[in-house]
């Protein structure tokens, strides 16, 4: 695949510059129009040999463009905060917003690139494998992702470093890798192909450039930057493009999983206190434990409005030090957050090791409110069944401990509490018109619960259906679920678990 | 002022039950207001003697209210993203959106309380007049500052420690800092009393609460937290309700700052070109430069539209390196923005040591088009001067180089570059109506500008005031003042440099 990139591409300085004035005023044009519809960003991932004008074409990007809508998102090694959350952490948190440029260096490739020698191991495997979902997502969601490998021959290479290693003003910028990937190229070579191969997609491809001539470099990546977006631009729609996820299966017998829940149980207040306070001291003690400073905890509470998922947050929260967790209430997005694909939003939630984030509703809302309203376009919550569990199979690897509430009542119990709700003075705030325009859905919502929670209860991160008709004994089981859950993963061996 | 905390104060539990149920539904209930009307911000600061209940009073209050609008931020040591920018960086960024609650432990008061024995140092001093001007500003953006100090004797801090000690279950609590204050109690406690008492302001004055009772100290904070939120409910209007900031002078003789500039300078396109070069070279050499690690550049730039604020800004980053620098371009806040006090978001762009942040408008459109347009009431443009200032003194502290430029064009050069981008293609999207109506009142923006200039230009961040109706002056300006404040800063002795 670097057979045309080592042909010695040379463009001349006079045409150079007459090719770059035109090129330059096109971009500019381009780069507003992407701004005025501020519908999709664009993510420009550059990487490639050594010296082969990675910074320059980043350089030149932005000279050319309004600079104040492009940016560069340089990755070195991971700072603190970013080294306590799951690796892709700090590339969600760097994502350019809607109608934006980011240009990305030392990006998701920066890893895999440097274990060359180790094509055939399971830390590669599975990275190429997270790097094909994400950037997936992306442009499922409407990003245009552009990536470059400017590339260098052997011979070309060797030149080049030469060249640089002999003036005193750019000897520094060799390093010892460049050498190494100078003396070991074909390995390389050979480990880039592979890496280059296998993270080819229809909507993502690589764009091989040659990087020895810097005209030529520097025409081939603007000009394709600038087709790639007006032709991005003339597309009709981002959204509903296509469908690419499974089809949901038909209900045959028309039985719905969460019909076939037990509600009702019997547990009186004071029975359950004991209970309570029993395994309220047993979370206490086990995210104290030295080895929580090593795990994180994602708790996600679902479920029909009034099932009671305020008041076991609640109970659990009551058996943690304040310092340690937080709640996330999930409504409508901020600007910033629509600005960005959906996970975004949850992503940056994230805990760090030692700390416990709780979701009071979540990203299921993708898959729950927003099908059921039609505020997420049917190609959309499909795929977001897929993108969900990628999401939590990445905080599991990470150490995070996700664990999912769905809390059930039943119709007759809801519609106690709604006017329960009304009654109490200070229970009126917790109900208001939507509430009862759900109720009137709950059917779409039985439907749509179903599915989600048959598509997205995985080994890694399963539901628990908790019959919440008596909400002592749905607190009871909440906690005592999550306990079970951080124990059980203190006991799992962590050696034998994938770091990515 | 700690002796009313040193009476033993004791409740007992049928009091404590009785008065508890009654305070969590009040909370609730003030909470909820609160929320609803998302006007300001509850912050809560605790602070005081080892083991007086600080971290049981944060797990108290979020356990009483709705644990989705209220968290506990804990600062420890700094972070390396932290460790690289000013030192309020880190609160400002945490800050509670309005209407939240937000719980603060070792907040700003941290440093200062530590260093007991420095009392009369200049660090401390100068660490106590911002955290003044911190509260002030906030309080004066209608947040609700509530600051606690759990106190104890020294007999009882003595007994808790013993205590403490005596069970395997809680001597991991104490530290060697606690036994430390206990053995030098009198010397602590006056740097306390001392602390408390200059950072006591009308808005955000201390509260000692005696910490020894768990009982009496959790209804003493509890009410007061609840009454300071009803009393800051049942005020009419948060933003308009004083002006502290000295009136403007009022005019003599009617002569204006910004009218008496030399706006217009000889030098060709091919003069100037030469000089831009060399400029541009300086400037890569100076960020380039190892001293500038310790070092970061905020650059602004106001004006009149149309002004040259973007070519300007071009010509700059052309000389960066594309990882090293962003471009801030300021138009409307985001929602999360508005949510925050006015600097908030100028604050989260703050740049890293060894980069640059480029703002294309800023913080002074505060007193400028807010001003203006009367977006901003008369007492928030009014303060905002000072607030400015504080700002930058804090960038400066920080060794952060901030350099403003006002680029001055005429009303007729103005007019004749509007009349170009009307004309010229790839210009036209630069002139909108709203362009034409800013010129209609381009006395009240010179006044103001003038009026800015003059309260913002200080010896840490001067104004630039450049004559722009020759861009090509204009541009080489800009470079030559940008090189000559970063090597200034180079040639200062740091160690003089107070790191607050």
């Amino acid at each position: 695949m670097f057979e045309s990139a080592e042909l010695g591409h040379e463009i001349d300085k006079a045409t150079y510059r007459q090719q770059e004035a035109e090129l330059r005023e096109a971009l500019l044009a381009a780069q507003l129009a992407l701004k005025q519809r501020s519908e999709f960003p664009v993510i420009i991932v550059l990487a490639g040999m050594p010296s082969a004008g990675k910074g320059e074409i980043a350089n030149l990007l932005t000279e050319w463009m309004d600079p104040r809508h492009i940016s560069t998102l340089a990755f070195d090694a991971s700072n603190d905060e970013e080294a306590a959350r799951p690796p892709f952490w700090r590339f969600w948190r760097a994502l350019p917003p809607k109608g934006n440029i980011g240009i990305v260096f030392g990006s998701w490739y920066a890893d895999p690139l440097w274990h060359w020698n180790r094509k055939d191991s399971v830390q590669v495997e599975r990275r190429i494998e997270r790097i094909v979902r994400l950037e997936k997502l992306l442009t499922d969601d409407g990003a245009l992702v552009l990536k470059f490998w400017l590339h260098l021959s052997k011979d070309r290479l060797k030149k080049r470093l030469k060249q640089l290693a002999a003036d005193p003003r750019t000897a520094w910028r060799v390093t010892k890798d460049d050498k190494r990937v100078l003396k070991e190229y074909d390995g390389h070579s050979a480990h880039y192909q592979y890496l280059l191969t296998h993270t080819n997609q229809a909507d993502s491809a690589w764009r091989v450039v040659e990087g020895w001539d810097a005209n030529y470099r520097a025409l081939s990546v603007g000009r394709q930057v600038l087709e790639a977006i007006q032709h991005h631009l003339a597309r009709e729609s981002v959204r509903q493009r296509r469908i690419e996820a499974a089809p949901l299966q038909p209900s045959i017998d028309g039985v719905r999983l969460l019909d076939t829940l037990k509600l009702g149980h019997a547990l009186t207040k004071d029975a359950h206190k004991a209970k309570l306070e029993l395994l309220q001291g047993r979370l206490n003690g086990l995210v104290r434990d030295p080895r929580f400073a090593k795990h994180a905890v994602v708790a996600v509470f679902e479920g029909m409005d009034a099932a009671g998922k305020g008041g076991a947050i609640r109970r659990v929260t009551a058996a943690l030090d304040a310092r340690q967790y937080r709640v996330v209430p999930i409504a409508a997005p901020s600007d910033e957050e629509r600005a960005q694909p959906y996970l975004w939003r949850f992503w940056r939630h994230v805990p760090a090791r030692g700390r416990l984030v709780i979701f009071d509703r979540s990203w299921y809302g993708r898959v729950l409110v927003e099908r059921v309203e039609g505020f997420a376009a049917q190609a959309e919550w499909l795929r977001a069944y897929t993108e969900i569990n990628d999401f939590e199979a990445q905080l599991d690897d990470a150490g995070v401990i996700v664990v999912k509430f769905w809390l059930a009542v039943s119709k007759d119990e809801q519609l106690a509490r709604f006017k329960e709700r009304e009654v109490v003075e200070w229970k009126r705030f917790k109900i208001t018109d939507e509430d009862w325009r759900n109720r009137e859905k709950w059917d779409d919502y039985i439907a749509a619960g179903s599915d989600m929670i048959e598509r997205t209860s995985t080994p890694f991160a399963p539901w628990h259906l908790i019959g919440a008709n008596n909400k002592y004994h749905a607190r009871i089981q909440v906690l005592e679920a999550l306990c079970d859950a951080i124990e059980s993963r203190f006991q799992q061996k962590t050696s034998g678990k994938q770091k990515d």
